[in-house]
Order: C-alpha cells, then structure tokens, then sequence
C-alpha cells in the first residue's frame, strides 16, 4: 500500500502518526522498577483490588481516564464515516481532555452500529476507564445509547454532542439575557435542528426555565399534530411549543427573542429582521453559521455567537466537557445528572460575570479559569445530588 | 468510600494513581493549534481517510498502538479476578511495550467472559489499533479467541502468554542446546504444564524440530488412551509423545534431555537426577521455580533458567513481545505467523551468540540489541511469508 504524502498542507503534517501518544508515569529503568510495576510485585496490587475494588481508583489510572466512544455515525458534518475516519476527531478531543483538563483520554472507535450491540459493547469494556464520554453518534440512537450504558455502569457517562453542546449555549445564553436586561423566563426561543444536540439544548434550558420554546427540524416546526415524528421528537413536541407554532423555522422567528442555530440551514435575513427588539442570535453550525455575525449585526440583532473562533462568543464545548468530567471524576460521580450540567451551565457563565457585554457573553476556550470554576461546580452538584461516592 | 492507604508499602505507593498517562505529541496552546488538531482542520484528515482507508495508518496513532486486551480470567497465578482487577497488569505490561518497543499501548479490561461475545468485543474495538495483544486469558479458551479474533481482523494479534513465552524458550533452548554441544533433533523434552504457556511452547519447540517431547498436566503424560483431554490436549497428544509415555511427570524425567516448567508444581530432587547427562531445566514457575535453581545444580544439570530475574538466564516475555509487535507492525502485516514467531526466536537466540556459556543463554531484558534484533526478523518474515501490506 502506498504511503501517500499530503504532508505539504500544514493540518495533514501536523497529523502525521497521529497526536497523542502513552508516557509512562513511573520510571521503569532497573530490575526493581520492573519487579515492582510489573511481576511479581504488581499481583500484589491486583489481589487487593480483587479483595477491594475500589481501590482500583487509587492504584491504577482509572480515576483520570476517561474513553472517548464513537462508532462513527455522525462525525462532525460530515456523517456516517466509519470507526476508523474518526479516530483524528478521538484523537483531538483526548488532546483537549488533557490539555483543558488534565484527564487521560482514549479514542475508542466502535466498528458496530446496531444499539443493542453497541451498548453491550461500551458497557463491557468500561472497567477500566473512570468516564465515558460518547461522541459523534449518530441521533436519535445516541439518546437511547448514553440512556443504557449509564444504567449499566457505575461511572459517569455523557454524550458531548448532546449535553457539553447544551451547557455552553445555557451558560451564554443567561449572559446574553442578562446584558440585554431580561430573564431566561422573559425569552421565547426557536431552536434549528432536531438532532442530537438541537434536542439537548432544548431540554437543557426547558429546564431552566426559559420563557418558551419551539424547534424546527427540516420540516419545520416540531408540534404534537405532525405524523412523521420519531419517539424523541414526539415526546419533544409534548413539553415544548406552547405557542403552538405548525409552520416554518421562519414563521416561528417572527417576534421570537432568541435564535439557536444547530442545524446547517441558512437563514434569511428578513426572518432575522423579523425578531423581537434586542434579539439574541446563536448560529452554530460551522463553517457557515446559519446567520453570519454581520448579517445578524446588519439585522439589529443585540448579541451574537457562533461555533467559530475568529468570532467574538465562540460555543465550544471544550469550554464545558473537560470540567464536567473532571468535577464528576474528583468525587466519583457515578452518573451525571440534571442538576451537575445546570451547575456546570452557571458557573460557566459566572466565569464572564466580571466582564460581561455583548461580545463577552462566554469565556475564551483558553480561559484558565473555566474549568477550575465548572469542575468545583460539578462536584458540588454531585455531592449535593447524592451521586458522589467520595466526600 | 475510604481511600485506604497502603503507601507505606512502597509497591503500593509507586502504584498510586497508576502507572501510564496519555501525552500530546503536538502542542495544542493556540487558537490556531485547536483548529488544525480539532475543528475544523480535522474534518479534512478524516474525509481523507474515508476515501483512502490506509491512510488511517499514516494520520493517526494506529501505526503504533497496541490494545492490550484481557478478559481476567487468568491474571498472573491468581487465575480469575476480573477485569478491574487485571487493570494493574495491563498497564505494567503498557508500559513495557512503550520502554522496549516504543509502541503505545493501551490497556482494555473486559467484563464478558463468553467466547463468542469476547471475540466480538474485541472485533468491535480494532479499528482504531495498530495491533492486539491478549493477555490473561484462561486456557483452553485463550485459544479459540486468538484464533477466531485474528480471523475477523486485518491487524496482529498475539496471545502473549503463550507465543511471548514460546519464542523466549525456544531461544533459550537452541542456546541451551548449543552451549551443551548438542542441536534441537538430539532433544527429548518433557513440558510441566498443559496450559496456555505449555501448549504453545511445545507446538512451537515441535516445529523447530526437536527430538521428542511429552507433555504433563495434573493428572499426568497427556497421551492419545486419555480420555479426560480438551480438545487441545487430544489433539496435542496425537503429534507429540512419540516414546508413548503414559506415566506421571516423573516418570518421563527418566533420561529426558530437557525439562520446561511452566506450571508451578514442585519436582522432587531424585528425579531431576533421573535426567540424561548434561541435562536442561528451565523451571519458569513464579515465585517458586519447579526446580530451584540449587537443587538444578545440586543434581548435576548442566544449563538452568527459571523466571525470575535474581538468578541467570531470566526467560521474560519482554524479551519478546515487544519485538515482535514492533516488526510486525512496521511492516503493517496482517497477522503473525509461525514463520515470524521462529525467526523472532532465533533472532533472540543470536543477540548473545558471541557470548555464549551456561549462565549466558538469553539476553537480559535491558539488553538495547534485543528488540531491534527481534523487530527486524519478524518483519523480514512477514515480507517472505506475504503477510506485510508495506514494502
């Protein structure tokens, strides 16, 4: 087979044999670094934490690993790849594990996608890992995936797409309600995209008491009448919509305050111009925003964020994740529940309090005081919540 | 729960936390660093990948990565304490595999047991690994999944308890023999043991064409009249024991040339002396060898090894399993064939050829030749025998 060279363009060099790599922790030089980290004096070890098993977190890295599960259904836009064509992005997200929050990651890429097997599959392989972070799995199955794996396992699992995604919106958004002087319960909102995280973010800010909400799949709006609903968006369109919108995206943004963009669809700008006064708009599809920043600005639009860097208030979920999983790491969370992401949501966007405008509703992704801030938070949370298991 | 403390027992303390940590190979400090690792440079070496599926080889981690898969069944001589509790070992033996092989190697504690639901676990899990290496599984089970697991996957995959320590023996026997004057077709051996070590070392000290060989289990010679044999057992009884031994161990010590302990029962004094003059005994039981070494000397045996690393001629696996994964993977072959196991086998034996004495029949696992001696045998075997995919 040939070994094809890209490595003229600077992204395929950088990714030349990959990016992370296994470093020893302990040194392993002489016969007695060996006897001791290896036979004989490992089964020591072992047989302790066979007569105690949690004493696995103490002697081994389970406490800080975390496994960065993908079968490679919907991996970021571009879909069903494969296990294999996603191992780059697996590798990417264990570099931002460590790097934004000190855990070690390992990509596992799933060569399976029927449900059943693929969560008997995650849940047999968990014993050695203190999290599970599921990533680019393709909706609606992810929700039943994330759902049986943490019924099954007694250490925290979040599917990032969905909750990390949320998270980050939730904290700017109360950023944004509060630098434009209303409340989450003064807002009417209109979400675009029904998949993973679309459904996610809404739940996310349903539950923190936002004013009202409708999402919009490529049919258009989400309501109790509509006939093609799969069971996600069904049970959805119960607990949402109480302006009882049946129309388009469009006709629902019409006075709407808030605009969440999760889908790839462009919006038009006299549907932007159609918002209520001091509109918020979050378009977070990338490259291409839904509402580009200067048309949303062109539109009167008061505060404006996207999923891109060269914009100010970036929605990126590492501003979330790394926190999330280390504040639920650091006291043996064993799920993560409601009110843990509420509490990351919060301190997140107290993080900015200090500074707030309407071009600093969320902090930088390397702001180092994110996820110190969102990891106390959490851990706070669990032990509040009764899912720690240490104080 | 308590975190109990044990780290006034040093094995312990160098324990704390674990032993292995995942490192980033390029730095991530930039807005630019995160586009080009992350989103949305990656989505260009995953599209890429997607079309070329090789190239996952060149782009990511797997050219080097190794799944260390156990089932903990079978940890050390602890037998069956499960898949956390093997944790330790796993990451003891990753980092092996990074000291002596420069290979990244993760470690992957199972909670299935089942056949069939193992070797699909493991299928599962390939894509994003270079290589798998099982370890602690129970014999005769071990079999099975190594074979069927190579089967279903396009990347090496080796039971080490079985091949590592087979390559190393047969090493040392062909040292052994040669040191005493004597070739492998002059031997009669007899094998303590009948489990995953000892099959595997008998198969593989058979094909390299030694004089004869008898196998002991519990109850004694395994031989073709049995009728409590596995189906490993029974079909080994049909190519070995051409002198028709069908007594205890002892009884076929009488005049043996050779005697390989890979059990961990104890051999009286008397029939050591039993042994054909310029007897071999290599007692590879842990902590206690079958034969201690003064006993061995005591009695007049002319060569001895044993596994542990305070005596000379230490038989240990990293004087193989490292080489062996590295040449195969460099050469990106598709499994590892007997071919290649004997060619890493001689390759071993030859490191200490100008060397060579009764002391002296094995390399010391520090020795920096062994595994470049070792890599480039077994990848030289892999292009001969047409399983390498690169020149």
């Amino acid at each position: 087979m040939s070994r094809v060279n890209r490595d003229d363009d600077p992204v395929f060099a950088l990714h030349r044999d990959g990016k992370i790599g296994v470093e020893l922790t302990v040194p392993l030089e002489t016969r007695d670094d060996l006897s001791m980290a290896y036979t004989p004096g490992v089964a020591r070890v072992c047989t302790a934490i066979n007569e105690t098993p949690d004493l696995v977190y103490d002697y081994t890295w389970k406490s800080r690993t975390v496994a960065v599960v993908t079968d490679g259904t919907a991996v970021l836009g571009l879909g069903d790849i494969g296990a294999a064509a996603a191992l780059p992005v697996m590798e990417g997200k264990a570099m931002l594990f460590k790097q934004f929050g000190g855990l070690d990651a390992v990509p596992i890429c799933l060569d399976v996608t029927d449900v059943d097997e693929l969560v008997e599959t995650i849940v047999r392989l968990a014993p050695a890992f203190g999290g599970i972070n599921l990533e680019d799995i393709s909706a609606p199955r992810c929700f039943d995936v994330e759902r049986r794996v943490q019924e099954r396992v007694d250490i925290p699992v979040m599917h990032d797409d969905q909750h990390g995604t949320a998270i980050v919106v939730l904290a700017a958004l109360r950023n944004a309600a509060k630098v434009t002087g209303r409340t989450l319960g003064d807002l009417r909102v209109v979400v675009s995209g029904a998949g993973a995280a679309g459904i996610a973010v809404s739940k996310m800010i349903l539950e923190a008491g936002i004013g009202d909400l409708a999402v919009a799949d490529s049919k258009g709006i989400v309501h109790v009448d509509r006939t093609d609903l799969n069971d996600v968006k069904r049970l959805f369109a119960t607990i949402s919509n109480r302006g009882a919108f049946t129309g388009s995206l469009v006709d629902a943004l019409s006075g709407a305050d808030v605009f969440l963009g999760l889908s790839s669809g462009q919006v038009p700008l006299e549907a932007v111009q159609s918002m209520a006064p001091k509109a918020i708009c979050f378009s977070m599809a990338n490259p291409d925003p839904e509402v580009h920043p200067d048309v949303a600005h062109a539109a009167g639009v008061a505060v404006v964020a996207t999923g891109r860097s060269d914009f100010p208030n970036q929605i990126n979920n590492v501003l979330a994740f790394p926190g999330v999983f280390k504040g639920a790491m650091a006291v043996r969370a064993s799920r993560i529940t409601e009110g843990m992401k509420q509490a990351a949501a919060l301190a997140l966007a107290e993080v900015v309090s200090g500074e707030l405008s309407p071009d600093c509703i969320i902090p930088s992704a390397f702001d180092p005081r994110v996820t110190p801030a969102v990891a106390a938070a959490v851990a706070d949370a669990a032990r509040r919540e009764g899912v720690a298991r240490l104080p």
